[in-house]
């Protein structure tokens, strides 16, 4: 593995060409947290199947575009070489992009929108990323914070229709106990798997597999906590009575699979208190998904990894209480 | 007292049981910034008091629970050891306990939510204390950030249910003037006292009373400050025309007193300027209580003490408009 | 005009009334960004204007009052003198009396209003400042925290009532395509003049033409700016299909204005690229405000111009890939 990155690099820097094309695999690696080419590569591939399997092929298109558009303005913008080599200003385009052609009707617009989206998520992630430079990271909130707004200004603007977006109308009310409908350990083994596809807003056991592959390549560290937070987080939302649809979706195990892989292998020695703590977190993103689920309600727009930019914030603060952390939470990866 | 307190000390040093006892009543004690376990056990019986009163004995419990869970997670992470002695780690936990049990319905799953969110609260208090650190101290902000992400998830959790909570399904429209009822001094002196209990969520003019003795025992200027600065937020609320049953029930109360108290005893050298600084700040945290009452109506919780964080903040950060002001805004208090 | 104000400012030294005025001129101009007491009185008139074509000239009164008790608090917590002689204590000052006066029907209440808006809007720009300070100034940000609230909480108070506040009641939906009426060029002209007179809340075409001869005199570039980015501004809301009644009264535009004169005329040296930055970030705003529309329906209070501050912080973070900035983004003027 060493070895063909290592030649791999060479080709790299060889070619102007797989130079760039190495810069956007590691920006789709980085969305958890991996900064690896091939890691990309299985994360893309993973996208794809989870994209042709739901009939929405348009959806892969639309994150590859925003990905290279995000490197491009990255590039325009002068950013840091190093940083941009690491792929830490593609992640946020790709994220915005893919939400965007799942949430957004296709169409003209839709793509103005992804090149409008992935072009600014470069400027709020060099924003982000200053303003926070005193205590972290900017994890994903430069995706969050711009498709929050661009989802919510399409309900301003007759061009653009949602299609999945939130049910509007509503506004949060008493939980009303579902129809008993015990889950059973497939239909939790289900929502475990799905909760890994939806890192990714993908809903596919197959790309799921794919994506702990790509994060096994890089870090079996990475892989093993996606896992661990997965489970944890399907459990811990079964336990609380979350409705069954919720969880067999993975709709409540996306964000606190990040917060597992941010808490678990950001801190430098491992150990039994930083697994503990990394377990606290995770579970507690639950609760934190299950509330912005509740408090975005009025609004009509999704959470996407709110939960976890919020935990993993207030986990990665009081950092002081642990070992020497690594130098960066979104360059655990190796190179 | 001061004899009293070196005594208590000396059984402390020598006894552990006696010291973790101590730090959960300071804990108990800053929720209004004093430093004292006399304080502490006085506001103890103040909330059992209460408590009885309101016929939720488990309301007591659930606060010494998560206190108590408080200071041990406080003692897990090894936090500063002198913050950690002057109880600094525990007035989040306890709210979040108190408030759990005031809006929830009993039930195991309960007790689980207070264990985690007293938990939770050290975090949160490590992490906004590290945020905050440029210009100010955490105040109650990780008691309300918890209690309102634990609050909010409950409405996708169908194993707790709210018994206490703002009624959903509203959306803000204009005010409907009430019948008429003008307040008498009666009213507006219940309005007085239940606004210093609700500072515990509770509403018993006994409470409130204990809870002034407790401020006065260490801190003279604590106790005026707080009964003044309820009298000008009840006498505000009634000049704008606020709901009777908030006024009497101490509901738009409780923030402004924890404003006085923190504006008016936090700067170093009290003035007729500080004073009237503070008497501003007081009276737009009552403009600020009706405003979050407001806004969160769509989401269905409580404002809980954010008035008093957002307006404590803004007033606070300006110090250097004032005289040298004291070390911290949450340790004022004699030792 | 370097001799006027030359002559201007000798006059000023020597009165202390005139010395006065000037602070609140500048106070007035400073709202767009100009440190020039012409501009301020050219503003002033057009708020006049304004105020009364629309029948309502109590509202330059409220904005007049609040300017001066604006710099009257200034002045008694002893704010840095030189900031304060540019009027940075009175543009938003100036803003919540407008909008106050705006939103809230007449009565002696919203004078109570007005002045304690405007009291506090100082201590929140002080407050402001120190928080953003290590990484921006504090734009109008206190204008739109103070105004939010003040306007939020006549939702509880009996004694204000709201005029003009958005219809409550209502919760985001999807957005209903408006019946066929393709606007004409002489509607998007006048979208560009209300654009920029809304920067102070009027709907007018000759208090925008009095608007950028205010700026004219000061800045060219400003003028510029402020009209280009009004017309971008137009041209995108109605690209992707914005309301035709938000587009044509300006409801749209005066966000993007401001930041287009903050982009454009804060970076040290213009060039191409910066232009295209600005208007990157021009067009985001709009997006920004049919946003923050729909997400605040819900709370039924306007926007205000919290899309130019969010979109303006997010665009200013990243200085550091452009060329020295200028030392402040709040002081660009002249003198």
């Amino acid at each position: 593995m060493e070895k063909l990155l290592a030649r791999w690099e060479r080709l790299c820097a060889s070619s102007r060409v797989l130079w760039f094309m190495d810069i956007n695999l590691r920006g789709v690696a980085q969305v958890m947290f991996q900064n690896n080419p091939l890691s990309g590569a299985l994360f893309l591939i993973a996208i794809g199947w989870g994209s042709y399997a739901a009939g929405a092929p348009h959806i892969l298109i639309a994150g590859l575009l925003a990905v290279v558009i995000a490197t491009l303005t990255a590039q325009w913008l002068r950013v840091d070489e190093v940083a941009l080599r690491a792929g830490l200003y593609g992640y946020n385009g790709i994220l915005v992009g893919l939400a965007l052609a799942t949430f957004l009707a296709p169409g003209a617009l839709l793509w103005v929108y992804v090149v409008l989206g992935a072009a600014v998520s470069v400027v709020a992630m060099l924003g982000v990323t200053n303003a926070v430079k005193p205590w972290g990271s900017a994890l994903t909130f430069p995706f969050v914070l711009i498709t929050w707004l661009l989802l919510l200004a399409t309900y301003g603007f007759s061009g653009l229709a949602g299609t999945a977006l939130p049910s509007g109308g509503n506004v949060v009310t008493a939980f009303q106990p579902y129809d008993a409908s015990p889950l059973k350990v497939v239909d939790l083994a289900r929502g475990v798997l799905q909760s890994i596809s939806q890192v990714f807003l993908k809903e596919s056991g197959v790309a799921a597999l794919l994506l702990l592959v790509g994060l096994a390549v890089n870090s079996l560290a990475a892989a093993a906590f996606a896992l661990a937070g997965a489970i944890l987080a399907v459990l811990t939302a079964h336990l609380f009575g979350a409705e069954s649809t919720l969880i067999t979706g993975g709709l409540l195990g996306f964000s606190p699979i990040l917060t597992a892989i941010a808490l678990g292998t950001v801190f430098y020695r491992p150990s039994l208190r930083v697994v503990a703590y990394a377990a606290l977190g995770t579970l507690f993103t639950v609760v934190a998904q299950a509330a912005l689920n509740a408090a975005l309600m009025p609004i009509a727009i999704p959470a996407l990894t709110a939960p976890f930019v919020l935990v993993s914030w207030m986990f990665l603060l009081p950092r002081q209480c642990f070992e020497t952390p690594t130098a960066d939470a979104t360059k655990p990866g190796a190179t």
